[in-house]
C-alpha cells in the first residue's frame, strides 16, 4: 500500500506565474487601506461602453457554440487579420477561435512537440512559453535578451522544432523590423523549424511599424499567428483568442479544443461579433494615447536616469536596476513593502533579467507612474 | 534540412470526438433542408430567462478575474454542494472555478498523473476521458460495460495511479449506490489511489439518489469532485466548471490555470453570481420534467423490444443494436442518412460498446424521440 499520493513532479516544479504572487501580495496591502501605486497589471484599464445583451440571441449564447469557434466571428478575425496586417486567411479552415490566447498557445504547442523537442525563446519571455512548452514535456532553450535574431544558431541544436517570438514583445516593448523577421524566417526555414508568433500587442505600436510573421509564409508552412481580444483591445476578462495556421495544424488544434476547452463562452462570441467594430473605434485612440504616455514617460526616465531595454511597442517597461546589488525579487519585494510600488521582476522573464523589473503603465495617471519611478531611483541609488 | 514538420504523435492520433462528427453530418443534412430528429446532442434545451447584464460591474466583466475564479462564485458553489450533497469544502483554498469542467478534469489530471501512470476507466466513458489521460502521457485501463466496481481489482496493477468514475454515467444514466461508492473509495484507500469523480449529471437523477464520492473522503485525502453549470442546468455555452479537492490539489491545479487559462469568462462568473439561485428555480422543475420524460421513453423502448444499459439518471440511455450485423459506426451512419435520426455510436464510449448507441432525449418532442426509436428498432432487424 502506499503512503502518499505523489503528484505529478512536472506540475509541481512549475513556479506560480510571478506576475501573480505580486499582484496577490498588493491586494493584501489594499485590503490593509494602504495606496499602492500599481505598475505590475499586465492590462489597460481603456474607457469602454457595455453594449447592450438584449439583442443577443441568448438562447443560442446558452449553448455550446462551433469548436472552432462561431463562423461570423471567424470571418470577422479573418478580415481583420487581412486588412490590417495583410495576412490572409480562410475563415473556414485556417481560423479556430477558443477561450483566450494563453489556451490556444498552449495547444498550438501540443501539437507541433513532441517529447524532448527544443523550442527556442527570446528573452524577456513571457513566462507561459517556458511552462508550456515543459508541459508539453519539450525543453526550452531560452535567448539571453543581450542576443537577438543574429545569434539564434547557437541555440539550436538536431532537436530544434519551433521558435516563439513574441511581437511586439511583453515586457520590452521590442517590435521587431521586417529585416529580422525575414531573417528569423529564412532561418527557421532553411532548418525546418516552426514559428509560433505570439502578436496579442500588434496594435500597440508607435514609431515602429508592426509587422506579421505570416507575411512571409503565405502557404502557411510553418508560421503559426497567435492574438487574442486581451490586449490590444482592453478586454482580458472575455477570454477570446485565436489562432491562425494552416488547415493540418488547425485540425489538430481543433481535436485538442474538442478534448480541452470545447469553445469559448458563446454569449461572449455573439457580444463580439455584433460589437466589435464599435469597440475597436473606442479602443485605438485609446492605444494612440497610451503610446503617447509611453513616449511621455520614457522622456522622465532619461531625464532620472533610468536605463531600459529598447522597445517602442506595448504599454511595459523593462527597466535596468543596476548597479543596486539587490536581485529583481528582492528588489521588487522590498519597493513594494517600503514605497509601496507594485513592479514585476525581471526574473520571471528569465535568468538573463535578473537585473530588470517590469514596469506597466496600463493603469494609472502619469504622475503616480512618475512617482512610482522615483521610488525605483531612489531604491537602485540605496542599494548599490 | 527535415522536409516536413511532423506534428505531435499523440496529438495526431487522437480521435476527433466521435459525437461531433456525427453532429457535423447532421449540419450538412440540415443545410440541405432535411428535417433531422436529434437525439445525439449531449444538452437538454431548458427554457431559462434571459437575465439583465445592465446592473453587472461591466469594468470589472471586461478584466481578468482571480484565477482560482471569483470568490463570491466560490463560496456559492461551495455552499450549494453542502446544502445539496452534504460535502463541506474550503472556497478559499478547496473550490477552484475555470473555463468549463472539460478544462478543470483534463488540469486535475495532469496534476495527478505522471507519465506511464494508469487510470482504470468505467465504460461506457465520456470520450474525452481517455484522450485527457493520454494528453497526460498515462495509460487508460478501460473497464468493459459488463464489470462493475466489485471486478476493479482484475484492472489495477503497480501503476495504476486514478480511478475515474463518472457518477451519474454519461450515457448509460447509471446512478451508483452509496454500497457501490463506499466499496470504491474503501478500495482506493487500501491501493492509495487517487478518485477523480465527474458529477457533472448530479441533478438528473429520479428513482435512485445521487451521493457524491466526496462524502466518505471528509479530509479530501484522493477524491477529486469536478462539476459544471452545463448540463445540471442546461447552460453550456457559458463555460463554467469547477472542482472541489484538497489545498494541496487545488494549488497545482491554480498553477496550471494560470499558465493554460487564466480565469473563466469574468462577466459570465458575475451573471452566475447575480442570478444562480433564480436559474436554479428555473431548471430544477424542468429536469424532474425530463426525467419523466426518460421513464415514458423507457416504457416506449420496453414495448418495441429495445434493450438497453441500466440506469435511471441523465438524459441519455445506451441502447442495445444487438443482433444486427452493423458494427455502432455503421449503424448510426446508416440510421442518419436513411432515415435523418442522429445518435451517436457506441465505439466512442469504449470497445465494449460496440453493439450499443447513445440516445439524448434532452432536444426533441417525445413524439419525434419515438418515431426516432422506431427507426432504430425496425432498422436493428433489417440489419440482422
Amino acid at each position: 500500500m502506499r503512503k502518499t499520493l505523489p503528484l505529478s513532479q512536472l506540475v509541481e516544479a512549475i513556479a506560480e506565474a510571478s506576475s501573480i504572487r505580486y499582484n496577490n501580495l498588493v491586494y493584501e496591502l489594499q485590503r490593509k487601506k494602504k495606496d499602492v501605486i500599481v505598475l505590475s497589471l499586465g492590462e489597460s484599464f481603456f474607457d469602454i461602453p457595455f453594449y447592450s445583451f438584449t439583442d443577443l440571441d441568448y438562447v443560442r449564447g446558452y449553448h455550446y457554440s462551433h469548436s472552432r469557434g462561431i463562423f461570423e466571428l471567424r470571418e470577422k478575425i479573418s478580415r481583420f487579420y487581412e486588412k490590417q496586417y495583410g495576412v490572409s486567411s480562410d475563415p473556414n479552415t485556417e481560423v479556430l477561435v477558443t477561450a483566450g490566447s494563453k489556451a490556444v498557445i498552449y495547444m498550438a504547442l501540443r501539437t507541433i512537440l513532441c517529447p524532448d523537442d527544443e523550442v527556442i525563446i527570446f528573452e524577456p519571455a513571457w513566462v507561459s512559453y517556458t511552462e508550456q512548452v515543459r508541459l508539453s514535456y519539450a525543453v526550452p532553450m531560452m535567448v539571453p535578451h543581450y542576443e537577438g535574431v543574429a545569434d539564434i544558431n547557437k541555440y539550436v541544436t538536431e532537436r530544434t522544432k519551433a521558435v516563439i517570438i513574441n511581437n511586439p514583445n511583453n515586457p520590452s516593448g521590442k517590435v521587431y523590423s521586417k529585416k529580422e523577421l525575414k531573417q528569423l524566417y529564412d532561418f527557421a526555414k532553411r532548418r525546418g523549424l516552426y514559428i509560433l508568433s505570439d502578436e496579442a500587442y500588434s496594435d500597440f505600436v508607435d514609431e515602429e511599424p508592426f509587422h506579421s510573421m505570416a507575411i512571409f509564409d503565405k502557404k502557411k508552412e510553418r508560421v503559426i499567428v497567435v492574438n487574442s481580444l486581451s490586449k490590444n483591445m482592453g478586454m482580458s476578462g472575455l477570454r477570446i483568442g485565436y489562432v491562425i495556421a494552416n488547415e493540418k495544424i488547425i485540425n489538430a488544434i481543433l481535436k485538442l479544443n474538442q478534448h480541452i476547452i470545447t469553445c469559448p463562452a458563446t454569449l461572449v462570441e455573439l457580444y463580439v461579433i455584433k460589437y466589435l467594430d464599435a469597440i475597436l473605434k473606442k479602443t485605438f485612440p485609446q492605444i494612440k494615447k497610451l503610446l503617447s504616455l509611453r513616449k511621455e514617460i520614457g522622456r522622465y526616465m532619461d531625464s532620472i536616469g533610468l536605463e531600459r531595454l529598447p522597445g517602442t511597442g506595448t504599454f511595459y517597461f523593462t527597466v535596468s536596476i543596476v548597479p543596486s546589488k539587490l536581485s529583481s525579487e528582492e528588489f521588487a519585494t522590498r519597493l513594494l513593502k517600503e514605497d509601496h510600488v507594485a513592479t514585476v521582476p525581471g526574473l520571471g522573464y528569465g535568468k538573463s533579467l535578473d537585473s530588470f523589473l517590469r514596469v506597466g503603465i496600463g493603469t494609472e495617471s502619469p504622475e503616480r507612474i512618475k512617482k512610482g519611478l522615483d521610488a525605483i531611483r531612489t531604491l537602485i541609488t540605496k542599494t548599490s
